[in-house]
């Protein structure tokens, strides 16, 4: 189908990006699945009417959401990626040569599998040999590991509705912190302080309630319509990025750099203010 | 009008904001100028048909285009506001006590009255006696004014086509530095590095060829689509920002805060290769 395909939010604002065909549509036991091809980002990934990611902009997401975390864990050998079926977050942890082996749980296995087919070139690293991929509830996987299992959690999810709506509540998060090691450190995408402030605000709020640190961090996503995203590091304390592991990376990554990592955890005062509330 | 207004970027690509109503469209000589009424931004302006700025959002903008030329020029006793007609950027200039007196330069008359009528919010320094705003060609007055009369100059206009196309050349530039004293500081919007990243590119290539330092920040603005968006502050050399400045200013602003101020100049890593072109 060729037109526009159109996202809105809160019934005010709406982003529409041209489609030139439909290449792939599927309502699978979880959520609806659509492939687009545009002119502006490419191969689009679409799942219950949300952009989830494209050939063009991937990377903005991929790279914010992998290596604050991968370079806070003093020692990410154990990984553990939950959701993120499209394959770029899981590329960028083992871009790492600290990690020895990567956990991916993905609840919709229709996701990899038509991702595999569609966008090849954003899930180039599923033949590497530390990754496991299983096709399982997140919330349930999470519940059931073992302490300490883990040196890095990613929640590479969707919006707090449908499949991810049990990613975003206090019971998951501590079952996160206590799958992790002492120095470990969770991360995730944690919205948009423009367009869902309430939401931010209350990941902020409710992973502090678990976490010793918790830290939020801001880049662009040009397919999340308001742009500004935020991703968010929780740990038991607060780890620095080591700088090093992330410049030896640089020549590999396209936006994330050791300059945009030092400023991006600046918080605009609008969401100090925010934050600050009960 | 009731509905939706929007904004449609390289074709491939649509912003749209729902409109209650619209409270006030004219054709000047020089654009056509229209106020609507929407339920996210409030009251909005709309300058040939892209959005400019909101009740809402119009912080973001102001402070990120004033405040870091101001904290960076040593002495901002006399500065020049090319366009602005909302006036919220000299509003944010003369918060600053350094500053003895603000020229603000704006082509259409009408951008001011329809303002001062129907955004009132934005344009809350009108009255400041330090203030002189002329209704004249900002091109024009620049190529007249004596060398050395400013200590800085912020250019705050529209898209280069329209009545800014002369705001964007190297003959403006050239004439902008002559104005400024030696350590004076040129300020500006350079468009979205995302959506129009060729004029954000061609914007730094030919302030460099004028200017001995040209460093350009990124922010957000909800309003304008894809909202991470740059300005850049170019000088005969490299100033620092004077972050005590900034901090004394830190109470009355909404947005920019120094650890904001420190991180902003980051270059993400494709922006820095896109640059490195020729």
């Amino acid at each position: 189908m060729a037109g526009w395909y159109e996202e809105t939010f809160r019934d005010s604002m709406r982003f529409s990006v041209r489609v030139h065909a439909t290449l792939h549509r599927e309502r699978t036991d979880f959520q609806t699945i659509e492939v687009l091809q545009t002119p502006f980002f490419g191969r689009t990934l679409v799942l219950d009417g949300l952009f989830m990611t494209s050939e063009r902009d991937e990377y903005f997401y991929h790279e914010m959401i992998s290596h604050p975390s991968l370079c806070m864990a003093s020692s990410p050998k154990r990984v553990l990626v939950i959701g993120g079926g499209d394959g770029g977050t899981v590329r960028e942890v083992l871009r790492h040569p600290e990690v020895e082996q990567v956990t991916m749980v993905e609840i919709d296995r229709r996701v990899v599998e038509v991702c595999k087919e569609h966008l090849p070139d954003i899930g180039t690293a599923w033949n590497d040999p530390r990754l496991e991929v299983r096709f399982e509830d997140g919330v349930a996987f999470v519940a059931e590991a073992p302490p300490a299992s883990f040196d890095v959690v990613l929640l590479d999810g969707s919006d707090p509705v449908g499949p991810a709506e049990g990613l975003f509540d206090k019971t998951f998060y501590s079952n996160v912190r206590r799958v992790l090691s002492p120095s470990g450190v969770f991360g995730l995408q944690s919205e948009s302080p423009i367009l869902m402030e309430e939401v931010f605000r209350q990941v902020q709020h409710t992973l502090a309630e678990v976490f010793g640190s918790v830290r939020p961090y801001f880049g662009t996503v040009p397919l999340y319509g308001a742009s500004t995203w935020s991703w968010t590091v929780a740990a038991a304390e607060p780890f620095p990025m080591d700088m090093d592991r992330l410049k030896r990376l640089e020549p590999d990554l396209r936006y994330l750099n050791v300059d945009v990592a030092r400023g991006m955890f600046a918080v605009p005062t609008d969401l100090r203010r925010l934050l600050s509330r009960d």
